[in-house]
């Protein structure tokens, strides 16, 4: 595409396994392919707030340098739910996904998302922060959630473009891609302006 | 579904060819028929903003009375841009699509669903306004957007969920699924309060 034709030159890696960002990377019509390298998630515990996905994100670069060489650029990403202030991952269980869908119901968190892209000479790494507001959510729709669907790869045990977000989610600020675990728009514009130097 | 198990006794019928509101209704797990009338959207010259998407959701539901019984539940929408001052519909060819993304390019617009639910005794029409911030575009992104897609169909000649929404919707407030052309959030939260007397 022309508009992204500086990096015709790379091979371009997406560093995760959510469907759901490969899914908003290949809306950008370039080449990429996945690779998989499993990470802890885990970060220092004096971490707050946007600096929790900001170093996942480069925690989990780190872990492709071996496999990098001058012609890769790879984009990492992590995205935590920030909510009176505790993150919320994804969830260990049902229980434990009850138990933060509850705590969301009727009040507004944060969605942050850490992304770090990175070539071997250049790193950029940047956060996007996306408000969402959900609805009172009654114990049955949490109960008929999580019986008919698998939260438990999401931060926040709940998908935006699932069931749970049509009925549940009122009101967001911000970039609604962001709350699925990847702020296109942003890294599309970090892309038209990356330069290796 | 047990939350929404009050309207079990209806037919719900959805009147509109947008796949986009077909896909969303879907998403309520909730059985529909779709029944397409067509309907000059054409409306008083005196409404502005909200009034226009209002005034042809029920203008639609009226072209639906001679196909409903007592059992039809009827949903109905119109989705209008409403920027600076005037309406952007269904763009009528490509200069068309090209004079409103230009104009649209680096500012805020607000995308506004009437959304009438109907049956033979009642009826409740109500809107739902979303703020959308483009980035700047560039004419070459609106060239490549307009050859590679057909947004001749969406108001405002873009579709949130595609490229251009990707590399261009900066900010929203509001309701995403809205953008789109259905609130659906706000939909299922009024079926859920639907009582047919």
């Amino acid at each position: 595409m022309q508009m992204l034709s500086h990096l015709n030159c790379y091979n371009i890696i997406l560093g995760s396994q959510s469907p759901r960002r490969e899914g908003l990377l290949r809306g950008l019509n370039i080449p990429f392919e996945i690779k998989v390298i499993d990470v802890e998630e885990t970060y220092p515990s004096q971490l707050v707030g946007v600096d929790i996905p900001m170093y996942l994100a480069e925690k989990k670069a780190n872990a492709y340098l071996e496999l990098m060489d001058d012609n890769t650029l790879l984009i990492t990403a992590d995205t935590i739910v920030w909510h009176e202030g505790k993150v919320f991952g994804k969830p260990k269980d049902k229980a434990d996904a009850t138990r933060m869908l509850k705590s969301l119901s009727g009040k507004t968190h944060q969605v942050i998302t850490g992304v770090c892209i990175s070539s071997l000479s250049r790193r950029k790494t940047f956060h996007v922060i996306s408000e969402v507001r959900f609805a009172r959510l009654l114990p049955v729709e949490i109960e008929y959630y999580l019986n008919n669907f698998e939260p438990y790869d999401k931060a926040g045990a709940y998908g935006v473009q699932e069931w749970i977000g049509y009925i549940g989610v009122e009101h967001i600020e911000g970039s609604y891609f962001n709350v699925m675990g990847l702020p296109i728009q942003r890294l599309y514009s970090e892309l038209k302006r990356w330069k290796n130097n």
